[in-house]
């Protein structure tokens, strides 16, 4: 587990200037337009975003998805192709922004966290999209290849549900939406974690458990980072009036924004309940500590005294006249043993063992 | 106990495709219809939604109940007969749903957690119930047959109250209102639990007290689920605008909203008391382990030098004049006796026992 | 100390129905009618509400007093006699409802906790009090009979203070400041027994001041509940259009107000106040373990080796050499009195004793 | 250390009684009048407040103040002669009220704890002033003689500032800014505390720091309690639209908000250290027990299986062939040595020592 | 590491009376002058701020910056110059300051907290920069020389970015831009730390690491102080109605907005991932003890009862039968292994070693 968490290292450049800030994931940039509307559909990969200039003019919907962010010529062509501001650039490459949204005169700006589960590793795993809506366009950046948008593809191709019959702004909250349900998926991985950690503090609990609890915060909170700031961002969008989101995307978006506080309400009951296991652990510990100094002390205080008995009869004292008595050992017998009985039955009494 | 709050599986699909999200918990879907007005009242079990619509077009209030959700055909002919939006019946589908009430155009749409008390296994049963508010009619969506409004039943059956007498928005009141007063009977239980947890904390603390403990913040944790949302949605319908909501209802949810915030407080409350009983236990473990290591510590300090002295006499070398003096043996018992008091003494005058 | 706050057992019932919902603490309802203005007084204890008819036509100021809530007869006829909705009644049964101030048409609805301090039992006892302020008149119900009212009867007869010229919201003003008044008596309680507390924390804390924490979380808990809602209720009379009260009896509500606050801070204040107590008895506790533990290490870390050294010259071996040397007995003592010291300045310079 | 805090005594008497409340710390009452313009000043001590009269007309501004609040007689005067509210005389002489600013038509009412720290007793001194803001008038009322107010005397005899060229409500600004600037100055003798703390903390923590913090928190409690209520009192002011405030004077009433603001600020970060100390001081203690426990540990592992090796050659068994073995003792030590070694080694391994 | 929150001892001067507040930090006052628009630059060292004069009445921007707030003399002057209210002036000298953005009519005041890391010692290091905004001028007060504006410096000089192409408004945002970008780098630098401190945590957790845990967590503190109130600030500039903040600047005013909250974010996060490694690190302490306390019970427990029976058969009673049995010797031998292994059974199966 690192703290992956790394913050911009350029320091002291003007505002605007475009610098990939993260690690650089991918080798290549790859580029895909998707142009589709009612009746036709295109999808292709494409070498510059030259390439995709015509399919702009048309009134069909296009879709332009960038892998990999290192390359700033990409960006920078994107840029003045489609009329992004600098500052939306930078906030593109710099892969340790908050999820937002912003509005402009022209354009939308949107920024998500996609996360995934490595389930061999059990990590989480994140991955920055930014989304530039214009009119009849969504523009897409991720860190690498491999995103949660397959089905929407496949959606689009097999022109299932209505997504072929809606504009750009339903393509985005698509996008949107399917980012969102992966946070489901994975609340439902860490909470299947949760339940076989409960399962093993209620039965043995061991110290690995905190350890596994203290990552679990860490996961709950890397999730709550990705989601509380879409919450507000989404309100924005929702009361929004920006004339780029259809009024029939707005229902859309209500259902988006419930998806969004369940998760956050799910994130927050976890961390509750994460906090209370932590307690339980605590207590357990402190209670087989508490079995444990009972055994000894049982043990010791018996035998302590019945030890020190034993002891002042192997004095070699001349003149021990107990020594010579005929049934004395017997009978220190019979007082150790007795010794021994009123201790076991007050620690009986005690409830200590 | 389980983690009973599994997310929804349906990642990919696309919004408004119905999936029903959840344990399937009956075997049928059971339809009941309920037409009733201040004169006539009509109940029946029907086979069919269609059996329905001729009770639709009457002013008297129908009432259609569903339980079993499984069945996707039942829920789309109730989209299609009742004008009900696909996202609305996607959301009744999914039953991890957060509490909500929405309004729309021409219809109100409830989303409610249904709680019960197992008492044999001390378990909330959590029954999610969405309710579908239209003019002069109201659908109920349950997850399987059993419910609480069986009183309401009854006082519609018996004349009882102004039920027959009002329309369908009342009708829903009540149903929301029997929901919220089974709240309070499982916060009677929670309490009764709570208090026998204090008398065995105050009199024999035990290490499944905290595991009690541990599940009565779950139990709260899942009725503060079920509520605090509740807080939010009623607000809005009592300052709401909804036409289908009638002045004279407005009393009534008012009164209904007064125990939602009189559950919230005592849950809260509630979560409060068990948070400072868990603080007790552990502090009457740390005190435990105290007088533990107390006895200890005064049988060992006693007894070790005790031992000491024994040893010492019992060594075999050949020119120890004590031991062949006369009264040394009774002395060193009387040295003995002496250090054991004195140290007694001290752990008496240190409070020790 | 028992959790009081059962909830209302009357589900299943139609809302507005009358049920006293509590324990039944009066065995028979009396009603007190009190009726002023700025020359006459006339006190009378009545049989039936009936006898209050002929004052409430009067201008002069009626106070219709009700102990005892168990007589459903009683309320339904002030009901119908005052115009009083069902669903107040309602509310006024429910001993376990939250305080608050209701304003409707004609009349202004009013609950508050009466608190009272059991100083043998050291108990806080919770008594419900619920008013209604008409033109003219207030009604005022109680649980039972005793009160913190009679200063209020002494005022009223002696003509001290604007009492007698004023009307009946500066009565049921009145009534709430010595509500108000009775906590800050309760608060001193509580204060006196935090302070004792303290005492015995900083000189000999023992496990049963945990239990008292305990206890007086509990009773700030009890205090917290009746004069938060409180807050709200009087912030909306005092900011209130309602026509019943009259201007100059605001400024003595925004005095009530400052009280109210008064009250709050000082609530969180003692909460603050006994959870550092805790800590400070945790700390304390965790201390005088490490004392326990640092005498039994220092006495068997010093003995256990030396009973070592008597144990092997105890050892019957015939082939010791040193055990026929002249000078090895008080050679041996010299060198266990030598280890002896050597340890116990290494404990000294660790500042163990 | 004592709860302070004690609260009125006064239950039952009409609201706008005049008690004094709180302890009597002051023989006498003193008057004390200061009238001065740009040009002119006299200050002198009076008798009664009917000596004031006469300067109340002229457009000068006057300053009575009263130390010593136990004569009621001298407040009755000041509530006629000034046209004070009773409820403002009574909350004046309730010492326990909370800081506040209260506007009323013709006079502005401004309660403020005046806090000195006896550097002696390491105590805060809690004092309570009132002021009273008229046209040209202003009347503090304290507790006792002794202020933080001298700087401002000398200020107006010498013509310092624009004190003299400004109205009363400079003047009260003044007095209030004096009161703040004591707390920064309180604050310091806290960190100067908290300084020495961390020191003995890091280097050797005791019991008594456990006391010195919770002694902390309780004088942070208090700073707190003074300044909190004045942020919202002086927020009120500010943006007021009291016309006894002149324009001229919410500059500077900006900068007193400001200065508030960072006494809040130090005092909530003080409080989040403090609280680290707590932290760092039980996990100190519990290290040291963990240490304490690893020598015991060490010690008696090592000798407690030697000791019972050097017992079994101690037996008096008749055949015990080892016994008469010719290198038996030499190599009973080896072994005993060798165990030794082994298990020094094994803890060595372990990092216990 | 010092408190280094030093509260003005000015207590008691008039408002607005200039004393510099805070460590003496640099001998001299430095004053450079920066005169740039798009064609001219002019960087000149000067002596005194007269020197200054000649430069604000042309329209170019010019940029005033002072090294050492020590020299009463040159901030009365600049308060002449550049018509700034003493008040300000006294916010500027005292270096506690919060940080704050406040709009006069003629200028606009900003008080920021420039923090630097000290990589040898570890320790935040904290100048106040306040700054002056007015018509084509800004003012910029440092306590010492040394800041991180040296690349602005280096842009002006070079005409990189647009900051020559604009007013003293983005010359200011890009002033405040430089200081928490330099938060960000603190917080790499805190990162790092915590990164190895967890390392270390779930290897080997020591003492130190609490200590390591106590600075960080002050150092976090430290930075949230210097950003919190920022946060505020800037939002009031950005909605802001000051003529002196041209529109274009408002973009890159949001820009910082968005940084500020994500040093928020990131701080918040780090103080909750603080707070679990102190659990995690009591958690392994007290687990630690438990193996600690183990090992001594299971020695103690097998031996203490063997060296007991050795001890029985050390005694010297002249009449013991067992002693003269030929084969009680290798018997008393089996019993003990016996007693031995059966211990140390029972120890296995409860899984203790």
């Amino acid at each position: 587990m690192k703290f992956s968490r790394k913050h911009p290292m350029k320091f002291g450049l003007p505002p605007g200037a475009l610098v990939h800030v993260g690690e650089r994931r991918s080798e290549h940039v790859h580029l895909t337009l998707i142009d589709f509307d009612r009746e036709n559909l295109e999808i292709k990969k494409i070498d510059s975003l030259d390439a995709a200039v015509p399919f702009l003019k048309t009134p069909s919907v296009s879709w332009v998805n960038i892998d990999g962010l290192h390359d700033i010529n990409v960006l920078e062509t994107a840029g003045k192709l489609f009329g992004i501001h600098p500052l939306i650039l930078e906030d593109t490459l710099n892969t340790h922004q908050r999820p937002k949204i912003e509005e402009f005169d022209n354009l939308l700006y949107c920024v998500l966290k996609m996360l995934d589960y490595d389930e061999e590793k059990e990590e989480i795993i994140n991955e920055q999209v930014s989304m530039v809506l214009e009119e009849n366009l969504l523009i897409s950046f991720q860190e690498r290849p491999g995103d949660v948008f397959e089905p929407i593809r496949e959606r689009i191709k097999s022109s299932l549900g209505r997504i072929r019959r809606s504009g750009p702004d339903f393509l985005m909250y698509s996008l949107m939406d399917s980012v969102v349900d992966k946070y489901f998926n994975i609340l439902e991985h860490l909470s299947d974690k949760m339940e076989k950690l409960e399962d093993s503090l209620l039965t043995d609990p061991q110290q690995t458990v905190v350890n596994e609890i203290y990552r679990l915060k860490r996961q709950l909170l890397e999730v709550r980072h990705a989601v509380w700031p879409l919450r507000e961002a989404v309100t924005k969008l929702r009361h929004g009036s920006s004339i780029l989101v259809k009024e029939e995307t707005l229902t859309y978006l209500n259902d988006l924004y419930d998806h969004i506080i369940q998760v956050i309400d799910s994130v927050e009951t976890y961390r509750e309940m994460v906090a209370g296991m932590l307690d339980l652990y605590l207590s357990s510990v402190s209670n087989k500590m508490n079995e444990v100094m009972r055994i000894l002390t049982v043990i010791a205080t018996i035998f302590i005294p019945l030890t020190f008995i034993a002891g002042v009869y192997g004095m070699n004292f001349r003149y021990m006249p107990e020594l010579d008595w005929k049934w004395a050992y017997p009978f220190i017998w019979l007082i150790m043993i007795g010794i021994g009985l009123v201790m076991a039955g007050w620690f009986k009494k005690k409830k200590w063992f």
